[in-house]
């Protein structure tokens, strides 16, 4: 089973392209879209999106995921195995959903390996169909990693510095995700519930559902991602605090 | 064979984790994305989409719809079970999709039943990923719909008024629906072709193909999906009527 | 396996209906969902993108594609038997995914046998679900061609006039798809790479990669795809140049 996500759109011939690569190696795959509508460039929401995404596939599920500005550049194409495989450019892209595939090795694909395989000239604008899918593609088959690529340090790999950062007694915390509705995750886990926040000097309750205040109200609470979220009843909190994704604000929490 | 139809949009992740939460249960089941475009919490479009659907689908597809803005609080999860199943929220979706199916028995999914099968806590908000699509892969792995929750009685399952009301020589009739082009499909089956129809004091012919009436015009005709619709050549009717998904329109067919 | 391309949209349920078709015939058919965001009627940029598709898919593939104006009328229903199927309307979508197929015979789908096979009435309006989708379910099965229509001259098949002509020392070239980046794709391929080129008055520099030129600045390049390609670094070539898809351009390659 291979999952996919992309930056491609859904208009252009590329996610086709991508699996026709893919089903050429491999017709018997599964194939299953998560999304091809990412924001352009957005690692830090493919991330995110990646992350929710691998809690709920079966081990062994292989997830392509391919959000690239660099491609064409040296920047590394990974296999990274663990309970569940990710296969990704080194970009910060791996840096949530590797907290829950319990990684034992990585590895660096051979662009030169898998010309030879795939049997023809790599594109230097689109290793979505000519890297990463095909690999996703022979690891499916059975091909152990070792023989796409070189294994790494798993160290080297590169990630989004999202941890939570002390600022007096408030948090300064990356804003991870925005999502259609307005509603903002922030990069907190593992707090203790507090009574109300505090944000850009405005007291928001901290609540279990958006249906506990008002309409057009403020509220923060425990996400269904297990990130604190800020959110308004039926409108959006983005826009009232002006906030986007990779954003750092300021948090007090209080109890 | 599971379809999806959801009001979940194509750019989180939501899609993406409620196919794993079904693959998770039944790696093999064959997954069919209707779409994940229904406006948002409209039940209505929802179960218009859905009974267009079940009419070309073959005996047993268990077709899940999540239009389910009563999430978290008491609504009932149904099993419908007929030549096909619908796996819905007990809020009106199932209106429409039911008439196709010729229903046999209907249960109410028990939730704590559910939350011991896929062991873990289900969570107040996403029922799509955590109730609804487990069901249906249980389903399809031949689970009988009897272990997932109680028989209820047919006649409690929550319908959507959308029966064509008398107003003097003329119908009220619900627009159920409006497609992309505008065109306005209203909630009328099974009548007579007249020669013109009266809406809003403009007399509008009654043809069978767009292309009888100048480009611009109003015209009336018998939809692909049996109901009465309006339409405008190269135009929106949605537009020019001014109106919504919902409303109700006094509509007088002339002979 | 079979690749569904067309300009449906994603919010109706005509796309589900067109699978539902074909999986009735066929439940284990492999669906593979190109694109169903072509734009509307838009056969040339249909054209494109079954061109792009065709040449990374395993042989035998069936495409269908449905960009269909002329539903309704008299205009064929083709299917193109090659190394890969195509099965689309005679209406010029056929044009350039021919070139990859290696097409040794056509066939006229006979509108009556299909209507006998799928066993009811065939809508005048939608063709996708009820010749297009079942006659690939057909062929997919094992069905040969020939018993689906009459065989047809290969000759006689619609194309689109996309040849590059000469203008004095320029050359005369069709727009033929702009992505959702602005990036102008133009008719002239197996071209030798000039330094500039010359269009409405502007000298742009022929390169390898955007990276080359300014941020805002206009470039020509050879696409992924083997077309000449006007772009712009981080901005959009079809808003600067003001072209659509079908637009004539006149452009000077100067060495």
């Amino acid at each position: 089973m291979i999952t996919l996500t992309t930056d491609f759109g859904l208009k252009a011939p590329y996610v086709g392209e991508m699996k026709g690569a893919i089903l050429s190696i491999n017709p018997e795959v599964e194939l299953i879209d998560i999304t091809h509508s990412i924001t352009r460039h957005s690692i830090l929401e493919g991330s995110f999106v990646m992350e929710q995404i691998v809690k709920y596939y079966p081990k062994g599920t292989i997830h392509v995921g391919v959000i690239d500005p660099g491609v064409g550049t040296s920047r590394r194409a990974l296999i990274i195995e663990g309970s569940q495989f990710l296969i990704v450019p080194d970009n910060g892209l791996a840096t949530l959903p590797l907290k829950h595939i319990t990684p034992k090795a990585a590895y660096e694909i051979d662009i030169g390996k898998m010309e030879g395989i795939i049997g023809r000239k790599i594109s230097t604008t689109f290793h979505g169909r000519d890297v990463f899918g095909p690999a996703a593609a022979l690891l499916e088959l059975g091909y152990e990693p070792s023989r796409l690529g070189e294994e790494i340090d798993m160290e080297s790999i590169i990630k989004l510095d999202l941890k939570p950062k002390k600022s007096g007694d408030a948090w300064l915390l990356k804003v991870i995700y925005i999502d259609e509705f307005g509603n903002v995750i922030l990069g907190l886990e593992d707090y203790e519930k507090p009574t109300y926040i505090e944000v850009k000097s405005i007291r928001i309750p901290y609540k279990d559902t958006y249906g506990e205040v008002g309409k057009g109200e403020l509220l923060a609470l425990p996400g269904s991602h297990d990130y604190l979220e800020i959110a308004v009843n039926q409108g959006s909190a983005a826009e009232i605090l002006e906030v986007n994704v990779g954003d750092e604000l300021e948090v007090k929490l209080v109890y």
